[in-house]
């Protein structure tokens, strides 16, 4: 299976980290302004990903298969792009002295394509936008997310 | 064996993003600013990275192992991490539109480590350094680079 891994360190206490990732008006703040859904073990979180414009650009749903309060959150995605289907987002909490580390996967890909290397990409922007809305209360979550290629 | 993948595109002539990988100059305006060395196939370069205050955190030597004008250059790391020994950096390039295209890949790691994911989001962010380089004429080599966590 192919994994996506990214670390990043945070300065802020490992509980803010984990309601930025463990409630949906957090996972807004850095995400997709588009959250909506039931963070809780086996509820569903509605992702949708609207243009500038307004237009839908895309979605997913995912499950969510663990909270465990500063420590880590599971989701497993049930609905979106087929190569999504299936794999599953990770965020693992640590803190190290100032810092809260995240250890974030998006695993289980069947296999690496294009689309793969794209999402890692874009992955590695929205942790940059969790890092900047925990740290100074303002991220840049999708329509208002960094463009990084012709796809997005 | 373990892939770092990246896709990022960047509104430029494939000329001008092959020339910010094919030579030193090139390189020292998005990944490192002590870049030196001699960027032809079977040459070696080196990269070392300075903290602002311009103390050594780290440095590596790649030889060249492909240099394909528009389309592809790839490095095999020879001196550096442990981890990173015998590991390859490829650059690969494609025009769509009015786009050129970069798929990078850090390939070859012997294992997924949490350094992997740090060299992941950190390659990410060096990603973006080269779109802006070659896009604005104005990169975040070292140490002007975007530090992402505790270990740089």
């Amino acid at each position: 299976m192919i994994n996506i891994i990214h670390r990043v360190g945070i300065k802020a206490p490992v509980a803010k980290v984990y309601a930025a990732l463990a409630t949906v008006e957090g996972v807004a703040g850095w995400w997709t302004k588009e959250t909506t859904g039931t963070s809780k073990v086996g509820g569903n979180i509605d992702f949708r990903f609207l243009s500038q414009e307004g237009k839908e650009i895309g979605s997913m749903r995912a499950e969510v298969t663990e909270l465990d309060p500063n420590k880590n959150v599971q989701w497993r995605v049930i609905a979106g792009p087929p190569e999504w289907i299936g794999t599953d987002l990770v965020f693992n909490l640590t803190q190290e002295g100032e810092y809260t580390i995240v250890l974030f996967g998006h695993k289980n890909w069947r296999e690496a394509v294009e689309f793969t290397a794209h999402c890692s990409m874009k992955w590695a922007t929205f942790m940059l936008s969790l890092k900047e809305f925990v740290e100074t209360g303002k991220g840049k979550p999708a329509p208002n997310d960094i463009k990084i290629d012709n796809w997005n």
